[in-house]
């Protein structure tokens, strides 16, 4: 039991991989903040290490106040502090140094991010706001998961989450995503369509931050397809199928469109939001259509998460020459879907 | 033979599918052309279905002078018109509507097609530039291709052309391209992939648009590969021996990168050009990062050719709604390469 969240909702941020650019960008996403406004935060971290990158990289640190349980953190919730940096002490700086993912900080992303959600569990904050990790320090310290999604499902409970990509406005998700690309292709048989498009309709039709006049639109696998003379196998066995009975049903679906027009009329705002078929549709699209602010979110926690889903960019660590706009970004999405009414 | 082009180097550009939107957008880019400047221009079609399209639509016509036969042109030429009209007479108006291609309209292409790259082969016009046509008024009217890379090349000898997307800038090879996308991976083997390497690099090292500095750059398959559990087949054992054998012979070239981190990369202008691997890679990436400015060049025959590579939107046809912005794109960029030294 924590204490009620008041009238602030705090976004809780645990600070990813720290031999990568995690900790550069929140200070620097949080400095920004002043002018960029997205309300309360509560960054998850070793404050040694904080001290020391803000010291290396000459970045002032934003935080107007430090704990180091959940007793403080409640007061300083309650005294109405916005930038609040919870201490777990957790890095070796002896060993430590920049771009040298390892079982130190493998096991730090592990606890930083236990504790967020726990934050969130607790009702100290409502939203996860994520920053990159690093798959080899996580594998250095034996930890089965290599990317957020599966650490937070197993912190959970094992929920089957559904990841979408917001490009700066621009909804995509995914039938399939980071596995090989005929793998993918085998994932296109119409029980497995059809679940996904009822998965991504109802999603749409619970969370408030899609536009329910607008259909929702899937891709297709060969191109401009319905010009084609007869390489329309899988729009006509399955897609074109699944699509009709999703229809039936009620539900607002169009397609399949063309990947490459698919994204442009989704660009335009034409669509609810775009179900891609294989990882590269939908992040191809994303990464061109607007880099800076394309996030992902987690749907199917009890909780909203968003991820800056990036690398943890060894060759920047300790540079200076880290880029925040990502994840200001994120944290701009998680407090707009908060407004929005979105779960927390 | 025909006339020295003289100081003025014409661009060819034939009418596209008369019952889409071509010959609005024609009229529309050339009037817009006082402002945006990209000299002189020849368009072959049908003098009275151009007439028709400025009183149904309320768009003056553009044109300088009008010609019907090669003796005229010359005149003009000498003479120094900008936008000259070279009249087929080949639309049957009284059978002509909008949103009706037909055999008399697929007959229509042929034929503008066909008088424009004469005019290029005999010196009158320096580029083709073309609008969009549509395949079943090819296929209406017998004619046993439905694209214009197949077209021209049927007209100029049967050339091994080559199709490279330019996106505001960016340029998108693509190792393969309309064709399915199980099919297109297939294609992905150690020969073809380093055949299409080496032409790339050659086209980029004897045309004066590509910065040399910079790498070539080739996508993976799957994405993420080098982070993946073993989904890194066609990388092992096709992309990366291509690669280094590539680098081996002095070819300088970069990957197998994922998709979106290429497409990214490449935006930014790290690469002289970029190779994707199927349509979607390329054509999402290409349509997403600047719809508007996303032309195709067909390297490989004996003059500039630069596609407006669309449909003819037969659903915006005689409405008075369609956009001309791609097309004054290509007249830049087939300006812009013909200034800078690419062959004609």
């Amino acid at each position: 039991m924590g204490y009620p969240c008041g009238m602030k909702r705090y976004l809780a941020l645990p600070m990813g991989e720290a031999s990568g650019i995690g900790p550069e960008i929140i200070i620097r996403a949080l400095t920004s903040g002043k002018d960029n406004w997205y309300g309360p935060v509560i960054v998850v971290g070793d404050r040694a290490l904080f001290r020391r990158t803000s010291l290396d990289l000459h970045l002032p640190l934003p935080f107007t106040s430090y704990v180091t349980n959940d007793e403080e953190l409640g007061s300083e919730m309650v005294a109405g502090e916005d930038l609040i940096f919870y201490d777990i002490p957790c890095i070796d700086l002896e060993s430590f140094s920049y771009a040298s993912p390892s079982a130190n900080t493998g096991r730090a992303v592990y606890e930083t991010t236990l504790k967020a959600v726990s934050l969130i569990q607790n009702s100290y904050a409502s939203a996860l706001v994520t920053v990159p990790l690093d798959a080899r320090a996580l594998s250095a310290a034996g930890i089965e998961t290599n990317r957020y999604e599966s650490l937070v499902s197993r912190l959970v409970g094992s929920v089957r989450s559904m990841g979408m990509l917001d490009a700066g406005g621009v909804k995509i998700f995914s039938h399939s995503h980071y596995i090989p690309l005929r793998q993918a292709l085998d994932l296109v048989t119409p029980e497995a369509i059809l679940d996904t498009i009822i998965r991504v309709d109802s999603l749409t039709q619970e969370q408030q931050v899609f536009n329910l006049d607008k259909p929702l639109a899937i891709a297709s696998v060969n191109p401009h397809y319905s010009d084609s003379l007869g390489w329309d196998r899988e729009e006509r066995e399955v897609l074109i199928p699944s699509v009709e009975k999703a229809r039936s049903i009620g539900i607002d679906i169009v397609g399949p469109v063309s990947g490459d027009v698919l994204m442009h009329r989704a660009a335009r705002g034409d669509y609810r939001a775009v179900i891609a078929l294989f990882y590269d549709q939908a992040h191809i699209a994303a990464m061109s259509l607007d880099y800076d602010r394309t996030v992902t979110i987690d749907w199917g926690w009890p909780f909203l998460a968003v991820r800056v889903d990036r690398s943890a960019r060894m060759e920047q660590a300790g540079r200076g020459v880290a880029r925040a706009e990502t994840l200001i970004q994120a944290l701009s999405v998680a407090r707009d879907y908060i407004t929005k009414g979105v779960v927390s």
